[in-house]
């Protein structure tokens, strides 16, 4: 397929953008991504995410896909020919995305509580959750890995994305709250597989660097704060 | 497989379980209903969904799937002779994903909040957004139905499943706040579509009568505003 048959839709800072680009590199579907920026929004994300008018949104061709785990299962099944992205059988697809689920409906809010927190009491809550979310992945992944290096076995799937996209902001929030977070003493699995994961061909070059995503996130935390504190 | 082999814990109030016995209805799969009451808890609940301790979980063998839009897939995976739920195309299959994800996280969210509100002005305005939820959701069904019965086409699928099981809070919410939701002038397609979906033979019997559901509705929601009350 073309280059310009697939376009994202995206930026650079989001884990969720990184979920559509690390799944497309899987794949090995060559994409173009189109930045956007805060704001305004471009006309081609409000004409394509009506309802969400949100980032990331894959347009294969003419057509939109929106959501950025259904963008993933979406490239697993049109490019079905690459390597499989989802576990093949239905009692460990339906663990992977049990636990996707978890980590963005439980887990990422937490982590975003930090920076958004205004209280220390309420920052050393949230930080409580977080570690208490990383054992429970801890967890997970001793499970589901049997002994590999990913979640999935020995490649990068469903839920080694869904988590692992987040794991330039557990490092930035490690590094802005002087926390550690990736401790081979608590969660020794979790610590080898983010290494892993990180180094991995589909995800390194889109793997943001901490410093620089550090920059961004002062700017969202204080915006955070802000909302927060208009309440 | 032997009825006794598949078991869903449950509630037959909850719009969540309901779609767990409508996908094993279609796919004609014997299961046995546990009624869960709301509290004490039952110990294979905690066993079997320790990470988030709700309703629904399918029981298949002796291993647990929980989460209710997972557990429909599970179920379409598993016993993929019988009639489809999901979609075959890939396109298809993400549209139906995009609407079942915005029905649970925006549009029953406003929802509830009719029944929690403690104020005219956020009953009014919850109301609203329920009308205008049902007009997008009257939107994609012209786009998706293409003019048959239900959102997926000739027979009941995803979306169906996944928005209908809502249909009996929706017309106890109508009841019970004088006010009329599946207005044929306004969302003629989802007026005959709820019709045809309530009478379907995978449906007839696990929708609730909307009396009955009245009687529990006022149970929650006085909890619903007592919670409120005390944050």
């Amino acid at each position: 397929m073309a280059k310009s048959d697939v376009k994202v839709l995206g930026a650079w800072p989001s884990p969720y953008v990184m979920r559509a680009r690390i799944a497309l590199n899987i794949k090995s579907v060559e994409y173009e991504l189109l930045e956007e920026t805060f704001a305004p929004k471009s006309q081609l994300l409000l004409q394509s995410n009506p309802v969400h008018k949100k980032i990331p949104v894959l347009i294969h061709g003419d057509k939109p896909v929106c959501e950025s785990l259904i963008i993933v299962e979406y490239i697993d099944e049109v490019w079905a020919s690459g390597p499989s992205i989802l576990p093949s059988n239905p009692l460990d697809r339906a663990t992977a995305r049990f636990w996707a689920a978890y980590v963005d409906e439980k887990w990422f809010p937490s982590l975003r509580g930090i920076g958004a927190a205004q209280e220390d009491e309420a920052r050393k809550a949230a930080i409580e959750q977080v570690a208490e979310g990383l054992s429970q992945m801890e967890e997970a992944f001793q499970k589901t890995s049997k002994g590999k290096d990913f979640f999935s076995g020995d490649k990068i799937g469903y839920l080694d994305i869904a988590f692992g996209c987040f794991l330039g902001w557990l490092r930035v929030t490690e590094k802005m709250n002087g926390v550690k977070f990736l401790d081979e003493a608590k969660i020794p699995g979790l610590v080898k597989w983010a290494e892993k994961f990180s180094a991995d061909p589909a995800v390194k070059d889109v793997m943001p660097e901490t410093d620089k995503l550090a920059e961004v996130a002062k700017i969202i935390m204080a915006r955070l704060r802000a909302a927060g504190a208009s309440k």
